[in-house]
Formats: C-alpha cells, structure tokens, sequence
C-alpha cells in the first residue's frame, strides 16, 4: 500500500489522544493514495487494464457500442439483441424533459453568460431539479434505482444540449421529444447541441469517447457518490454530488483545461511553431514555473491510460476527413501539436497522457464547446456513477473514516 | 485500527491481478471503518471527547453562543467582542435570498405537497441555484471562500424558514430581509419557520441544538464535501454534495428517524402505557425483526455520544416549562418515554443514544414539523462543512480511494 508523508505532524490535544493519534498516522495517506475504499463488481483497473464487468476497454471500444455499454453496466450483463432493443426503446421514451428542468435551464442564460454559472453547475441544479420530479426519488430499492438510472441517462444529453441552445440563444432543439427519436445517444447528443445530424464518423467518435469516459471505478466522482448513497440517501442526490466533484480541474475538468493549455501554445508559438523547439520552449517555461500541466498522469494508471491511445488514434483518424478550420487551425494541426506536447512530455517528465488529453482535440475539432467537455463527460459517466450507487445500495455500509487532529490543545472558552 | 470483514470474498479477474486483490484485500475496511481519511485543525473527537479547534463541547454549550461558535470555525479563533459584532452584522447583511432561489422554493410547494420531494431536496437544489447567484462562485481562494462560507451560513435559515412557509400555504416570513435583523440565528430560524419571535428559553434551547450540530470531524457530509472540494471543485458544488449525504436516514436523516419511532411508540402503547412494560414489549419486537433504531449508537463514540446528554437534559427542562400537548401528549411525558426508550437500549442492547435521539423530541417540542429536523441541522453544520472545505483547498490532495474488483474475470465481447 502506498502511502504520502503527511504535510505536517499531527498535534493532539491531550496526552492519551496524542498516542492513537500516532497509530493512526502510521497508516495515514494523504487523498487516501493506495487505499482500498471498497469492493465493486463494476470495474477493475488493476495492473493498467480498465475492464466493465469482465470486458477490456479496447475490446468494448472496437465492438460494442455506448447504449450496449450502457446496459452492461447498469444491468449486470451483454445485452441480447432483443434486451439492447428494449433498452433503446426505453431510453429515447424518457429522453423529454420535466417543464420545471427546461425553464430553469432557459433561466439560466445570464449566468451562464456573465460567467457566474458554468455549465457543470448548470447540469448540477438541473439534475437537482429533475429529482424532485421523479415519481420514484425517495425509493432505495433495486428497481426503482435503474428506473431512475435510465431516466438520468436518458435526459442528461438532453440537459446538456438545451443548455448550449440557450447559450448560443437559439429555440431548445428537440424540446417535445429530447431530440430525434431516430438517433443513438452519442448521435442525438450531438445533434441537440449543434442542430445539425452528425456524420457516421464523428457519431462514432462521440460513441467510442463515451465508452470510454463511461465508468472507472473509485475516482473521485464515483466515490462521492458512493459516500452519499452510503447513508441511505437517494440517486439524484448522490449524482448531484457527482457532478460537483467532476467539474473541478483535477477530475472531469481536465478535459477542458487540457484544450484551453493547446490553445495557450498555438497562441503562443503560431502555426508555424508547431513542430518547432518553439513550443519546447513553452513547455520548459511550463516545467520552470511549476505549471499544473491537465491531461498528464494518473493517480492509478503509472504506465499510461489505454483510453488516451484509443481516443487519440480515433480523433486524428476523423481530423484527417474535417475541412476548414478550428480557432484558426487546421484539425490535423491540432493533434501534431497535441503529439509534440506529448513527446515533450514523456521526454522531459515521463508522464503518459491520460484520456482528457486528446478528449480535449477531439472534441474541439468536432465544434464542441469548451465548456460542454465535462458535461459530456458526465452524460456517459452517469452510468457507471447510477451503477455503483445500485452496488452501494445493495450491500450498504455507511463510509465515514477518521480523522487525525491537527489543532490546538485543549483549553477554556472563558479564560 | 477496526476493520470488518468483506462480505464476499474477491474474485479477482486475471491470477496476477488476483494477486493485488489479496493484498489490498488484507487492508480493506468496508466503510472506510477505522482508516484515516484526513488530517484537520477544525474536530477531535478523539478519546470520546468532542473538541471544535481547541474547545471542548460541553464548555461551548455552556458558555458560548452559536454566533461565536460559527466565527470559532470558520475565522479559526474565539472571536473578540469587536469582532464578533463585525461578524454577527455581516451574516445579518446576507440573508435575504435572491429572487431566483426564492422563485425556486416557492415552485416547489406541489413537490413538497406530494412528498415527491422532501425539504432536504428541495434545500440541496436551493444551495445548487444559491451557487449561481454569488459573484464569487468559481474564486477557490481562501478570501472569496469565507466570504461564500458567512453568505452560506446566512442564507440557509432563510431557505428553511421559507420552505416551511411554502408548507404551510402563508406568505414569506421576512422575505425582504431574511426575517428579523435583531434576532440571532437560533431565533431567526424559529422566527421565519414560525412566524412567532421564540421565548429566551426556546431560542436558548435551539442555539445550543446549533452549538452541538455545528461540526463533527469527518463524518460522511463532512468527507462527501471533502471529496468533492479535494478535485478542486468550488464550494457550492460541496455543499450540495454535503446536503445531499445529510439526507441519508443514515446520517442526519436520523434525527426525523428517531421521532417517528417515539410517535410510532406512542401510537402504539398509548399515553399510559409510557413507563409499563408494554414500551419493553414494543422494543423488543423491534429487536426480533432486526429493526434499525435510529438515533442511537455511533461509528465513532463507542462510550456515548455527550452531545446526547446536554440536548437531553436541555429540552427536558424546557419540556417542564411547556404547556398543552404535543401530537396528543404532553411535553414532559415525550421525555419520559424517550427516556425509557434510551433505559431500555443500555439494559438489553448496551447501546447509548446519539445527539440525534434528543434532538427529536426538543424540536417536537418546540413545534417544528418533522421533515425540517435535517435542514435545521444543515442550518448548523454548514459551518463545520465550509471550514473543512477551506482547510481542503488550503492544502489540497485529490481524495481517490482504489478498489477490490469482485466482477467477472475477464472475456471477449464477441466470443
């Protein structure tokens, strides 16, 4: 078990308590680094390989596809034919939105406009909201809980597209049925959010972008919402917290961060720097003042994240079929940088990149906006979240660890 | 260190997998039971003895108000008369809601009605939309985090006191000011709930509730805004995840718990069947069936919760003093059947009650609906969530667990 040196000595207030404090730092890591915080049959990420359920991530993103996923990880098994139709079926059926969601979303347009409000925190009160209009909110039980893991599942793209109709100040696409019926999730997700029906190619790569972000066992956002579910609390508050716990830059965020980082360089060096020791020179500028560089390394994978090599292969295969250009950038432009940076990486840090990295790429040469990647995040990731908070449910313990206490000795308020 | 044991074993996917799984099998707690999730300044409750940065419980329900209790946590210090003055203005100045989130709760009264929603929902989507509105939503700095933290702390008592007025079919008490300015936060909350300026004695009674809510070290809430602050994540986000785990039945839901069993018991026994055998006769059916008592024993106290017994003896006394009945029966005798109740779990099960036990029968007491018992906590614990959200910003480490896979060993989708 690994384990980090605390930042400071613990203090404890009282002789007695000083020595199980001791004890309990022995076994102290900081961010819970290396330790176990529960069993899953969801997923493994043991010695580098993400596996759903018994399969291999290379192997789901060349054959299935995200709804098969889907149901894999919400109903325990590979769907047969007759089971993935049902499943469709019910998803498209519950893709609509509550009024109450939809207004608030379209009151949400200032915020988001002044930039008070992203859209994580926009997707977070909306699924807030939904929750109060679920006939089956307060109820824990196994079939009541993938009622509402479909519904989430269902009307997250939904969320996310009206949410970028508002923003570009347009009519909410798909209002009456959550978009075109006739369309996957990774397609109709698209097309709510652009108003244009994706080609097979880009549906493809947001398919496989979705499998790929779909589960990973006790990162941060899963495991926040394991810790709500742990007390008995219900499936919208749980993914509440999710969502929470995406958005910031160390988790979810990394995605948008990464592509903002790609924007600073080609800014920086031009066009005509990419390829050249110019953007060697950002990088060590970087290196030099300590930057936190997003996309980069993982607290589980030490030998890189497949789903980075998967995501990047896919994502410069579409770029190299994208006419014109992409913030002033040719899409093939995009990943040669994106590739460089990543050399540079390995050469002078040894890190690997991790799937936010060409997530950021792929999404921005498909048009996507920036602030839409951890959103889109969370419309796949919210099966492998409802999945694990049916898992807690199931074999419930409440997660409540100690704590050691840094503070000052004891003494009296009047004194 | 405490573990308990997996409820099944680990089957792990591949042998050299099964391997690690064995050795962090060895380490696992389910429930993080005993592991050390973190270091904190703010709570010890080490040793049975509850401390908040220095001070010892029963002292500050003694001597301290809840205003300096809140300054005590999130300023860090026991605040001087100037200060504290300073601090009481302020958190005056931030109550009133801004219209969106008054808007809100007032669209939520068919929610509430139909049950589809409880106030503890309905306060998680309120805090959500409150996030939108404060111009320091995305600041993670020390500065704009206590700022959000005294905006927060003034702001949930108006949500609660409204929503009960929404419940209640009136129009909002204080809503231009966030109720009376001259009254502290114990009996502002009472005031907007109620319409009614409280007694000396109830306002007292309430205060000291807020006293011993106010924080308590690494609790689930607590870890759950830890977590989602630990991905660098903005405060509100938090304290949505914060409230949504307050709900579980688990945790603060319990409070309610507890009193619906001592009407349950009531309901049953009737008034003269308090202090006969037929309260034994009732628990012990509850024994047989495996019954879940809620409001007593804890993870953490193994020798008795003191917050239980200040809140006892409290409401007790105040009980004395009040006149009428209560859901059919006088105040004191509510008392004399919870104190039977708690007789009865030490003789035949050796477990004590937790703060949350009393609590139910003060609030009932005191009137307040039963649904609002875990927002009124909400009300007090903010201050325990805020201060670990700022100490986890201040020295951040990513909080994320690893797993033990117990799924299915690894095979081919098409196979």
């Amino acid at each position: 078990m690994a384990t980090t040196a605390p930042t400071s000595a613990p203090s404890a207030p009282t002789a007695p308590a000083s020595n199980a404090s001791h004890d309990k730092a022995a076994a102290f890591a900081k961010g819970l680094e290396g330790v176990v915080g529960g069993m899953t049959a969801v997923c493994s990420i043991e010695q580098d390989k993400l596996i759903y359920r018994g399969y291999e991530i290379h192997d789901l993103a060349e054959h299935a596809t995200f709804e098969e996923v889907a149901f894999l990880l919400l109903e325990g098994h590979k769907p047969d034919s007759r089971e993935l139709e049902r499943f469709k079926a019910e998803i498209v059926a519950e893709r609509a939105l509550h009024p109450a969601v939809t207004s608030f979303i379209e009151s949400s347009a200032g915020w988001l406009a002044s930039g008070r409000a992203v859209p994580m925190d926009v997707l977070r009160t909306s699924v807030s909201i939904l929750g109060h209009t679920d006939e089956d909110c307060q109820d824990n039980s196994g079939a009541a809980n993938l009622r509402k893991a479909k519904r989430l599942l269902a009307k997250i793209p939904t969320i996310v597209g009206h949410m970028q109709n508002v923003i570009d100040g347009r009519a909410l696409i798909g209002r009456e049925l959550g978009g075109d019926p006739s369309l996957s999730h990774a397609a109709n997700l698209l097309y709510m959010m652009t108003g244009r029906r994706p080609s097979r190619d880009e549906a493809r790569v947001m398919d496989v972008s979705l499998i790929l972000y779909a589960e990973h066992e006790f990162n941060a956002s899963t495991f926040t919402t394991r810790v709500v579910a742990g007390t008995l609390s219900d499936m919208h508050s749980a993914v509440a917290g999710g969502i929470g716990a995406l958005k910031g830059p160390l988790h979810g965020g990394a995605n948008e961060m990464a592509m903002e980082m790609l924007k600073e360089i080609y800014a920086s060096v031009g066009e005509k720097g990419i390829g050249t020791p110019a953007v060697d020179a950002w990088m060590q500028t970087a290196f030099d003042t300590k930057r936190k560089l997003m996309g980069f390394g993982h607290r589980v994978y030490k030998n890189g994240d497949h789903r980075a090599g998967i995501l990047m292969g896919l994502g410069k295969k579409m770029a190299a079929t994208l006419p014109g250009t992409f913030g002033g950038l040719a899409a093939p432009k995009w990943f040669e940088l994106g590739e460089q940076v990543q050399k540079i990486m390995m050469a002078k840090k040894n890190i690997h990149p991790n799937v936010d990295f060409p997530c950021g790429m792929t999404y921005f040469t498909m048009k996507i906006p920036v602030p839409q990647y951890t959103p889109i995040f969370v419309a796949s990731r919210i099966t492998g979240w409802t999945a694990h908070i049916m898992e807690q449910h199931a074999d419930n313990r409440l997660i409540r660890p100690l704590s050691i206490y840094t503070g000052p000795a004891e003494k009296k308020w009047n004194s």
